[in-house]
């Protein structure tokens, strides 16, 4: 066997690494987004193809040597964006064979380190995804910060802006809240916070940049902010249980949380932990083990039937980490 | 006294009329948004210049024998964007006073035919803005559909969405609604569905067409359309309560519902009308009297200091209506 990429292709920043045929990371790399809603057909072609030339040059081996390239890209599961994908690779002329998934599925599969378990995601967006013990996929959210997100930076971020906004037509007290972020995203009145809401600048990843703020105020004591993080926390708890009603093969459930609001925003993962805990004390919560490139990884061990290699590979990423 | 011009500078369209010394309605027409935020200042300039032109020539007058242009647009509540109309009102180098007011106002006073009570709106969007008989003037609501727009076809036809996808993830059922919206935009798979919210043709207005789709559903006796528009319903008693609290001199008080959703909607109107009787039994609830349009010519004749016409205008206007 020899040598292998693996890629996760996201929507702000595509990631990937190559590994030897130990499992050894010789190298990983950074393009841009390979969103395709975002950006145009060529523009991801050439981010794909900048991101694996730069394994290959950095690992010094040929194209040749590398047996296979395992992307998850948002998408993958709609028809239509698979059929794109499958054009761009077509049209960059890829000697190496490609393994396409969708990027959560990536993410699980790194965050447990095999291809079974809960994966519960929160980060600018949020979704619960799932495999159980046959192998089937179960999804609940994931329809984006119009229509889904929930317990997300992004809702997190819009309903503290939303109670700033209350707080001016006095309907609740957020006078603090205010304070934290007019200070941190140097507002000086409230028509730069409609601005940045309102005009091009107010992306959704800005919105959901608010929700570390809002965690601050929470560590201080703000009633305000506790509550909108015990309501995402229990959001999250609402869209777990659906996933675990619905997985009906779910015995010795481990459910691994990941993602920039779960990860970090404490006041969040701990009402998770405890709604979670509370209602199905058998369930194991974990952190996620890999990144979703790893998962990327050990999903194209899975599809080359060299399934002795991943667990040897593991014990390489444990000493890299 | 000579010819008045009355202006809705609206978002999506302005709308215009020019009414003669005895306030009868001489000619009405209609041109482009006057946004700030999403159309050039020399747009907007033009927009203006031309519908004005288009009432004094339909009129058959000459600008000097027009004594005003009472103008309502939005964002004139906000320092920078009343700077910014001013400057287009300078550059189109009119002849006519300008009397600016923002299209809330100007819908107040159409509303109820006089500069007090308690205009309830919701359309596009949502808002409660009330003037008391000393003059001074509240709002609540009306910060946009990411933050504020509670009970608005936006807020609805959202809503209507998300127990679309909802029902995709099995966790409410949904299908009746389901079936109604894609049969009536002609969707035939979910990906269609995410593409309108996510792709540029999803805009609010868009979004907000469905709300009559699903007061269909509610006709017909689905639950969950019902009581989508319930969870309306009370959100816009919400802002009502909360602006009758910041009203102190609330003698008499009268509330006028207008806007696409109070006017159209039953369900809605029902519900908010229930609402708000079973709470405060002594308030009226009137539709509304005259256009924004009328409303504008009203403050005109305030301005203008010819009080004794209002009620002669009104008369006309009744005859035309």
């Amino acid at each position: 066997m020899g040598f292998m990429i693996g890629i996760d292709g996201g929507g702000t920043k595509s990631i990937g690494s190559i590994v030897d045929s130990k499992g050894m990371i010789i190298a990983t790399a950074e393009e841009g987004s390979m969103n395709l809603h975002t950006r145009e057909v060529e523009a991801v072609g050439h981010t794909l193809e900048n991101l694996i030339n730069k394994l290959i040059n950095a690992a010094g081996c040929d194209e040749r040597e590398v047996d296979l390239v395992s992307i998850g890209v948002a998408g993958i599961g709609r028809k239509r964006d698979e059929i794109t994908f499958r054009k761009i690779i077509e049209r960059i002329n890829l000697s190496i064979p490609v393994l396409l998934n969708t990027d959560i599925k990536i993410a699980l599969v790194g965050a447990h380190g095999k291809e079974e378990g809960i994966f519960l995601l929160s980060g600018t967006g949020s979704i619960a995804y799932g495999i159980d013990s046959t192998g089937s996929e179960h999804r609940i959210g994931g329809w984006g910060h119009i229509l889904g997100d929930e317990g997300s930076g992004y809702d997190i971020g819009r309903r503290g802006l939303e109670k700033i906004v209350q707080g001016i037509d006095k309907r609740v007290d957020s006078s603090n809240l205010k304070k934290r972020v007019f200070d941190n995203l140097g507002f000086t009145s409230i028509d730069d916070l409609i601005n940045f809401v309102y005009s091009a600048k107010g992306t959704k990843a800005d919105i959901a940049r608010i929700a570390p703020i809002v965690e601050e105020g929470a560590q201080a004591g703000d009633k305000i902010c506790i509550d909108l993080l015990i309501e995402a926390g229990n959001k999250l708890v609402d869209i777990t249980e659906e996933i675990i009603f619905q997985m009906p093969h779910n015995e010795n459930l481990v459910i691994c949380a990941g993602g920039g609001v779960l990860e970090n925003i404490t006041t969040v993962y701990k009402h998770f932990h405890f709604g979670i805990r509370k209602k199905y004390p058998a369930i194991t919560i974990i952190p996620p083990k890999y990144s979703p490139v790893l998962g990327a990884l050990i999903m194209g061990c899975k599809h080359l039937n060299k399934m002795e290699e991943i667990n040897l590979w593991k014990n390489q990423w444990k000493q890299v980490k």
